[in-house]
């Protein structure tokens, strides 16, 4: 699609090496593989230098086991989000060699190392205890995307000596991921606590006019700080790929 | 009700085929099967040249039994919507030739030949894998209603390459289907890229802010392809009969 | 971006008339006219053989002013629409050929006459004479875009015998557009009644729960007639193109 | 409380009857009897001529039991509404002389005959067959409170001739009851077609958009015809009691 | 559309009075009068021993004086809704006859007495001074349509004892109309202390939370006392509207 | 109402002192002044010792002049709160003496000195320079009814050192009143620093997705500080009556 | 964190007992214990006088032990709220000294007398049967914290007799909690009833339009009554901690 | 706050250069000035190498002002956002060195001039022409961040031709600022077309369901693009100012 791409082609063209026909094929045909009810991208990860993820929400496992055989034909690393116990037991059925990680739902299958990379650590900061299953998704998704990951958990704000006990690893962290249901106030606080980029996630804990995470949100989204980004509710996974981008040299 | 019905009616009393009260009777008298909880159209289907349709979301498999025979009585295609795997089993026990499509959800009564009609094919395009559930409803309807269908899927505008390389089956479709949970955009982006109507199905699929199609469906409604036009969360029937309306010649 | 004009492209380019740098130059290049804060499309026209469209909503008299002129330029028709009065009268100050029709807020600049189009006439239904506004704006873009309109206002659904008077001109219709506020029944009755397409608009009339037209938007979301598809809040201008779409031989 | 109860308990003040702590106590001491969790009204059926009515929703059998014996205890008819199955259950076991209706998840203890009242029959049309059990929640209730009942069930708006077959029997009814989901249509309709008062019940049959009858609810209060009241959704019972204080002599 | 029509014209069709075409046409043309952009019903009034009604939200004044006129040649009374002091400044300037009531924002134009009629007064109770509008407008609507009215003003259920001194008058009406916005408690402690329908308006008093009306509107639809319905929010028209049906003998 | 009156008139009408007639009348009359549109209390002042006080919000210039008139009589002070610049001109101009505060929109008239009363500071505390209004309302309110006010004002959770700054203020408040738009976190801050209960006022300061105060409102319900009550948006006056009441020794 | 715990290490820091290393890490330290996935302060019960409180809502029995027995090691009373059957069931499993009530969910580990506190007794009042649990809640809360708690339950405003017949009590509190689903009314009348501090609790009790409770809250907090606060749905804990701090001495 | 300053503080306490007084006190004084209504840091510039930024919305000229003046007595560069045409009039009247942006509604104080920095361009790329204003927000802000902007201005998603042509601008920036609003499609294909972090701003652009903006907000939220967060409805300076902290070396 992109101008490099089309001139290459172009030269291969206008060599003879390829044919018209060739050519308007070659510029249509998409880099995926069709598996009829899914179109993997195949080379992903070698843009980007990330493991190949899929999102578990949705699928059954043998359409997740089917999109991460093609995937992890490339030789990268293949992770899973979002796969549910029952999901997860049916995939390790097909696929042994398959880690799972059940605080956080995810699947990896490992076939590279994951070199460190990242201008510092990300941190990762939750209000609750209820909270730890987004943040370890974060956590362990920034962790397997190369970056250094400093948890701190059960920090909100009602206490807040317990989130200024690691003000020295928020301020060191190259970006931070700040987790809470609730009223989401731990984003504001530690965004102004912090001069780096903070990522929000909401979470769905709660109850009664927490909205199943809605307020968290746009509590969130109404931020008094200004370092303050959001993601959608309970999306630990979204927060740690940005993170990993904005850490990236 | 419509004038010609009238206009017979008229001419017969007038000759003295039908008295008064059979006139006003038969003016009153619906034309339907009166099955007590179910009030059953018995001549849709020779109108609109459709199979019978019955939506099976609340019913119990003994009321759709019940509609259904009625409905075949008339000899032709009866089809049933949203019937769950418990429903469709006891619907199998007590209408052994009913044909059930898992996936979308359907039930079939196959009892006529279906022509193919319509001016063009219609596409069906969904944005990811966890859609086709209500893609298939879409594809499988608007085939039982004889049309040529194309499918799309998992295509969705975060890769657009895998949308781009089925641009030319979009293209020629007369009407394309566009389905997609989360931030529903490919409705907008589709809408553009033909220049048919787009009948747009936002799905149930996504957590948090998607706050269960909602999301989607408000985007579809202002997308800003102005051939874009919406049904209910999920709705594949719909639009699937929608566009076997515009398809007819 | 199509198959054929690549081919075409390359032809030239295999024949020499066009340098690799022309080509990719070409194919980047996007047909429309940068205005710094607008792009305009100048050959949308030509595609589908309708008048250019310019959204108002939002836009200053001077930035319509100029993208009215850049696409005038090309010959054909220009429609303006959600023209408030001042922006119409600054608007007239600058471009003194434009014609305004104040009911539907429309501007329009002919250029070129219309030529009828369209299987059967489009009949525009609405519930009360507070939806006259939206009401015209479907009809006056309808007949712009070649269609015969036929009007059925003031026919909610509260007062039956208003409606079924028109039922002649519903049932005749290629398609029908129905216009209500309040709470929208108007949709699922005409699609009750007609076996056409329906395409509902609900409009913002009414107060209290009528939440500014998301009641009658739910309501005909909901239809449970299946020819109902929905456009956004007092869209009349969307029902009209989709309508004019369907209404294509 | 009213002046009638003060001044019959005056006068036996003023002849020595009463002593003026008893006038004192008399006064302040409520109709009911204190169940701990519950005080229950011991003679609102006196007052207003109908059976005792129990809200089940909320309540465990054994509450239940308690109430309608204590309830039962007055000699007087007494009903129980929105009895789950598994409640309703425990109670046949705790109390065999109780009459379950499944439908409409009623339990009735009959301990007298109902006479017959009202000026004419209550109508209860509902629009589809997944409506029936809040329909027969509130005939059946019309029916216990002593009213005639005429049922009209699976009459939606999108087929009119299903429910303009039976107008006569809408327009013969000193109240009609409106119910149904989805749009809510229904009301409006009926409203337009009968001088009675009708009561819009709207209900959480549908699906997406729906809102779980929230999109029917806000339809039938924005209803164009000014003879529609509402209750909350599926609350067939509030209907009937409202139906039968409007038919009351 | 009704039988007994239908017989007469049957008769006469029989009789040779009417030929066919004019059948047709009879029975399809309907009672109204077509004004364009509005069509009026002419004989409501005969029907119902009402004034007839027009809602004058939306309309211009030109509109309204339009068909206030078509229904005044008529005879009867008629009656201009939500007509705002603008409206009814130009209204008065087209129709000098018309009586205008501020406060209630209502436009009368009176050719014949009202007689007296109803089983009992209409109680109209409103919680605050900031209700008298509505208040009024219910009030006002209902003694046009002949009822006696008493009216309890400013009796919020935070000063129990202003509504309890007024118990005596909400005892004795056969219909109470309880309006109230903020939290809307009125109707249900009014439903609580008589056996008379209720009818409860919502209004848009209060701020913050009140969301413009939908938190009464949304109390009063829960609302534990069973003889209470709803009407939309500020429309004390359609709750005396519905009064007036309950009170005829 | 309570029993010691009841007593007391027994008594008298045991004596003859009061008839029997006079005994209904006396325990039915209210004790308020009936304005017609108003109901006006005159005796809560000597109830609670409190000033008496009238919602300005909804009432014209004239109904605030005839309450606070009544109100007057009773030699106490009379607060009018939600007073808009226009309608405290009108005010002035009628009643002279009355004392404007045009920040927090309150009208005071002062008969009597306010004796001090508390068991200590009141602490209002708000989040940015925008919420002055409300925290303005809050302060002067609670200083009227008796009470020490201290107040720290642009003092929001992004910038804690501001908060901190005023620990000590905080922490020897007896209440404190923590007022903010936004996302509303400082309730919880705050909650979380002092052992005092904490009423926090949501404001509608904010755009976008602040909705109004919404946001706000449900991030404060959902404190994770357990010493957190909520109030309405911008209900200042609430809190500090309130908190006056928590504040009586 | 406060001045005068800096004040008392600074005096060491100045003997020469604490060196600048063991002061800036006795500051920075949080007087918590680290558990990994929870930071549980363990001597909130000193200052405040209350026994510690673990919020149960999403965490596993196992985490709720280890918190539990980490905060009874300080000798005092521990209180777990939210604790549903299953995890009560595996708890007591792990710590058998614990005490579970089952209505109001509560496990507690009794180690110190409750010593009686308060300058009132705390009303409870609960509108329904179904509201019990969260009144047990808020009323066990209250007895564990010291108080005296009088409970009024099924005192609906619909059969307001039975909630005056209670008069007495709400009157001789110090503090009312009032709890109820529905429409919440009951706050408002009994905020107008009593002249204490009025904590609403709205309870998710209901259906249809009851929202989960959200209908109760936005009721209440448009409260006509000046003297109530409102605490999250269902969240009787909160009310009660809160009454606490108002009723303490 | 943090170590080092405590552990210099000592360093001088403990050679007696401060007293014990001073130390407590210094460690409790904010870095701000006290204005009354507004507590303003000095020296955040200094921390971040920023411009002062001020929120103006909701503020008075004179606040303003005087705020301004206090962050300009810093000598670096002061930003005001949100100025309304009237605000800024008047704020040129006191401050007529001020520089006024008028498309995004900013106010700039130069004293210095801005060095450029950033490891990239940041682009910033708008769906509409009405967009821009808040386009122009995040554009003129970055670039008073020291940032190169690159804008891309009315490239919606329903002309895809017009974002493809600017595919190159898109590539090369470090940052991508997404602002749309309608259904907010705009930022999951740009998000997709590119692999550096995109930051999406929902605009308030639209009518009918978008709500305000809340749509292509939600729409955003639910991005199928993982490297998309969002900042709040029209957020053009949060966008800006987090771009710029991502842009930093």
């Amino acid at each position: 699609m992109d101008r490099e791409r089309i001139s290459a082609l172009l030269e291969r063209f206008a060599r003879g090496d390829v044919s018209r026909e060739e050519f308007v094929e070659a510029f249509a045909v998409a880099p995926f593989v069709e598996l009829g009810d899914a179109r993997v991208d195949t080379h992903r990860a070698l843009r980007a230098g990330f493991p190949e993820v899929v999102l578990g929400l949705g699928k059954t496992a043998d359409q997740l086991a089917r999109i991460a055989r093609t995937l992890a034909a490339a030789g990268g690393n293949v992770l899973v989000t979002r796969v549910s116990p029952e999901v997860a037991a049916e995939l390790r059925a097909e696929l042994p060699e398959l880690e799972i990680l059940a605080t956080p739902r995810l699947a990896i299958l490992r076939q590279a190392p994951v070199p460190p990379r990242g201008r510092g650590p990300i941190a990762v900061v939750c209000a609750g205890t209820s909270d730890v299953p987004v943040a370890e998704e974060a956590a362990a998704v920034a962790e397997l995307f190369g970056n250094k990951v400093e948890r701190v958990y059960d920090a909100g704000v009602a206490g807040l000596h317990r989130l200024l006990a690691s003000l020295d690893v928020l301020r060191r962290a190259s970006v931070v991921i700040a987790i809470a249901g609730m009223e989401g106030a731990l984003a504001s606080v530690v965004g102004g606590l912090v001069s780096a980029p903070v990522i929000a996630v909401p979470t769905s804990v709660g109850y009664g006019a927490s909205l199943g995470g809605v307020t968290a949100l746009l509590a969130m989204l109404n931020s008094c700080a200004s370092n303050v980004t959001v993601v959608n509710i309970d999306n630990g996974f979204g927060a740690a790929y940005v993170a990993s981008l904005i850490n990236r040299a």
